[in-house]
């Protein structure tokens, strides 16, 4: 054994034992003829005491930082005691020491503050994974999926593996392709995710399935992207969308509880697709905080005011709003001060490219009850007012106003939302705020090929009293112009979203369990009665033998520790990332193979240069 | 809801309830004008009685096999009671019904003893998952998983996961690559294990690690081989063989406990390999039963009896045993009554190709105290009974005795011991023994290269007092044809298997953490500076920075299953097997895929027709 006890638990009651610890060597202070180090695991740190007669072999084999160190001693009582670190009542008093393996001098410093830059972290993730903050990270993921095992245990539900080395389907995503040695000119697939798999556990019986797996896209990446990253997915039977809501949003709960301590005692909300479109203009709505959005002129429904702020506009003879599509206004309480050069700046960022505005209008809701607006010259104060009340503005608001393309304005509204929220202090960290967004359109229009695609999948049902309008509709767009008229554009999918802070953290739906059904999908999205049964043959056949109802959802693992860490970034939870290239700079991967790997798998590389 | 209750729950503490039941139907069994449905999930059958109202909507509606059936009813006590079934008190009074689904008449019948040969049953493998032995064998594998998980972390073991996608570095078993769409011309490759990485998160200072998790190798296939596995894969920092053989012979009886009810107190046998060898013919003994090998003639050392033996066979002249390199008895108990039927009958046993001997000799020791052998014209009575006394028989026993070349004497040694064995019914199913073996050797003599490989991996340590061996010795090895007395032929490894009933179930070693001698290790094995750099940069270079001393093992999840659920395949343990051409027969894996991803990855296949 080389360590009687860690580096992160002797306290004042271990006083006068004899103790072995191992560890990295954090820091050494010489004093004069004594020395200190703090020795350093996963646990902690212990401060260690070099007398005298130790310190003199100290200067014959120097200490350096990270060396690994193996020293006993007595656990005695300090007398400058360090009420920051948990084993701060204590040092060890060092009789003998071993240095179990030496250390270069490290590329940045392990500290909870590093000079590292990004590159050289991930060069180095070794070392990197060492930083508390890092380990922290990876610890909180070890409890998220701890947590969520339980909890699916509890429920009864059953991890069942399901194979990686699959078939590739094209659509949607890119697969990962595996040449297969053993049948010349074939290739595997690697999951996307266990999607007809954990279908067919449904069909075989196995009621309640999870499995915390690896997926692969072969997508180009941005920062919160990588080309395999995990998933807690997870499968029911026998439920409609409610049971699953109930489920799911339980779980949730309960990582909350084990893992952030939080009682997350209410029921979460849920609003449908279109109303968080409307309210928020997206949907993943971020409702730690209001702000929501007024639109002026729209196409949406369901808003009043927006007569009188029509009016109000023909009126004005304003053609920024007169031309546009959309009319979107955001009242943000409190701004009514904002300097010129805070507007100013304001009106530059909605002008980035990132969000393509051509400018912002604004109206300050002063508190004196005057009003004052860029577009002074076309409103009258007592039109201000009016359009201050349809927003539902109060005395302080600084109203911003956005005008232009319907979805270009839409997302820019999205955006300015959040932004403020942001500036205001309102998306706080460590305030978590759940949210399902139901019904969501089954279909969307693909422009380029004049058809429809799945908005979430080919497996996902619609709405059931829309079923019939799907079966007795013929899917062919004879009107290109007018696709929105087509009665599959109103169609609503039993489909579910789960939201946290503004980020969709899961997604799922109830599935088509019906052959007829799932025919006629595969129909509707374009594909031949041949690809289908070529593709997804087995799935149809299984509905033939008995299939139950069944739905389910995944949860994005990566990110939804990012969340609860309070990062945005899912790289920094997982131990090994690759970079947006999809390397893995620490091992140098991909990389060339040897040409007999090549020829033993019949497959050449034809570089286009 | 669907259900209110599972199939499985009901007992007689719920008669009068109203109850609603979801599931498969199993059986139809008309009595005049009442029915009787049995119901099945995975948690049970339930017995439903459709009454004479409803008996005529089951004609209009004929409900068959594996249909999807939910009912609802009052449950009843029965009057016909069925103590083999948990819910064999009650049965439901059907008073409404709903056919979720219909099915058609599967391919084999859905029972524990099925009808389906295993093609059939593998291209419809959701159908057999309905079976209940299949069924079990997955719950059983996820008892294992639980239960190992919970041993884990009970014992500060983390959970991280490791990156799928890494780099090939070719040596043992095949690599599976992906080629690489963002780098043209680059390939990742598929784990054959987490090995590097978990290494590195012991520098890292992760010091407890666990994965359960999927590990893959393209080789040729055997029944019990699969290109996809899953390994629970652990390593710990700080530890010496010890430590590590007490940590996970506690998790092995941690999984009995939970699983098998099978409280295993005692310490776990350990062994050399040398005595495994010697004393069983193989590095995996099956230590349930004795009969063990008496070496009669041989190069191993450390029997009693050898030179009497071989002063025996120099006296009777028989070349058999003169000119062998090896004579290997094994002492049958209770056999001596065999007839010259079976003793013949052994004798073309061991002549099969598998095992490939040229023949069988016998001693009987007969229970009147006389000795009988097939080789009687040249050993006197007393001289059977002579090398019976050296063998270790009693009267009753039958002696077999294998003579040939070393190597395949052993190997023909080991077989027919286990045959005896199991022809003895010594190997019972319900029977555990687990073994360490210790002490491999370090390195295995690859002939056709002339060259050292690595027994376990390249990875694994010499045993502490043997490091200085390996250091101060050239690898080449100058006289191939006395390879044996090469320093490098004696070094053993600090490595370990666990073997359970004959079965290596988990393997692992304590690792080199210095530099220096890994470079050395890879020197060994004929690998280029250059080589190893570009291979195993990263650990070299990780172990310049405070590696500490540390091992693990990997358990082969799949097989340890298996063994526990008393089967030889670890086909059956896996929801989703492959056949033995690697295929997935149920989703036609691998396939053909489209030109334009192939255009895309910038590869083409290269058919040698």
């Amino acid at each position: 054994m080389y360590r009687t006890h860690t580096c992160g638990e002797l306290r004042q009651e271990n006083t006068g034992q004899t103790v072995t610890l191992a560890g990295w060597v954090q820091t050494v202070r010489k004093f004069g003829s004594i020395s200190f180090v703090d020795l350093r695991d996963r646990y902690g740190i212990t401060q260690l005491l070099f007398g005298e007669s130790l310190n003199q072999l100290l200067d014959e084999q120097p200490l350096g930082r990270e060396f690994v160190l193996q020293a006993t001693g007595k656990v005695v009582e300090r007398t400058n005691k360090n009420p920051q670190m948990p084993t701060g009542d204590v040092e060890i008093d060092i009789t003998a020491f071993k240095i179990l393996n030496k250390a270069a001098t490290p590329p940045f410093t392990i500290e909870d503050k590093t000079d590292g830059g990004d590159d050289l972290r991930m060069k180095f993730r070794y070392l990197d994974l060492r930083r508390n903050p890092v380990r922290r990270n990876l610890e909180l993921r070890y409890a998220v999926n701890r947590s969520a095992r339980n909890y699916l245990h509890d429920n009864n539900f059953m991890d069942i593996e399901t194979p990686f080395l699959i078939k590739s389907t094209p659509e949607g995503a890119r697969d990962f392709v595996v040449p297969s040695r053993m049948n010349p000119g074939q290739f595997y697939a690697l999951p996307q995710s266990p999607q007809t798999f954990k279908q067919l556990l449904m069909v075989s019986g196995y009621d309640r399935y999870y499995q915390v797996v690896k997926c692969f896209r072969d997508e180009d990446l941005r920062a919160d992207r990588q080309p395999e990253f995990t998933q807690i997915d997870c499968e029911m039977s026998f439920v409609e969308q409610d049971d699953i809501l109930n489920m799911f949003e339980g779980l949730v709960k309960r990582v909350f509880k084990d893992v952030k301590q939080i009682d997350y005692a209410d029921k979460v909300d849920r609003m449908t697709w279109n109303d968080a479109m409307i309210r928020y203009g997206n949907d993943k709505p971020d409702i730690r905080f209001g702000m929501e959005l007024t639109n002026l002129k729209t196409i949406f429904e369901g808003q009043s005011g927006i007569e009188e702020a029509k009016a109000i506009f023909e009126q004005s003879g304003f053609k920024v709003f007169n031309d546009a599509e959309t009319v979107l206004a955001i009242a943000v309480p409190g701004a009514s001060e904002y300097t010129r050069k805070q507007t100013d700046e304001l009106t530059e960022w909605v002008k980035r490219p990132q969000i393509g505005m051509n400018g912002l209008v604004f109206i300050k809701c002063n508190s004196d009850g005057s009003f004052k607006s860029s577009a002074d010259k076309f409103f009258p104060e007592d039109q201000l007012k009016a359009l201050a009340g349809i927003c539902g503005a109060q005395q302080g608001d600084l109203i911003l106003i956005l005008a232009g393309r319907e979805e270009r304005t839409r997302k820019a509204a999205s955006e300015l939302r959040l932004e403020m929220g942001e500036r205001l202090g309102l998306r706080r960290k460590d305030e978590f705020k759940l949210l399902w967004v139901l019904d969501f359109p089954l279909f969307e229009y693909a422009e380029a090929e004049n058809r429809w695609v799945a908005r979430h999948h080919p497996f996902t049902a619609p709405k059931p009293d829309q079923i019939a309008t799907m079966i007795n509709n013929d899917p062919v767009i004879r009107d290109a112009a007018n696709y929105l008229s087509h009665p599959y554009a109103n169609i609503k999918a039993n489909a579910y979203d789960m939201v946290l802070n503004g980020n969709e953290i899961g997604g799922g739906s109830i599935r088509i369990f019906q052959r007829e059904l799932q025919e006629k999908m595969f129909d509707a999205l374009g594909m031949s009665k041949e690809e289908a049964q070529h593709k997804f043959g087995f799935l149809l056949g299984a509905f033939e033998y008995g299939a139950p109802p069944h739905g389910g959802i995944a949860f994005g693992f990566d990110r939804l520790c990012a969340i609860l860490g309070g990062s945005e970034s899912i790289r920094d939870f997982i131990a090994f990332p690759k970079n947006n290239s999809g390397r893995d700079v620490m091992i140098d991967a991909p990389s060339v193979i040897d040409e007999a790997q090549l020829e033993e798998l019949q497959i050449q590389t034809d570089l286009k240069s």
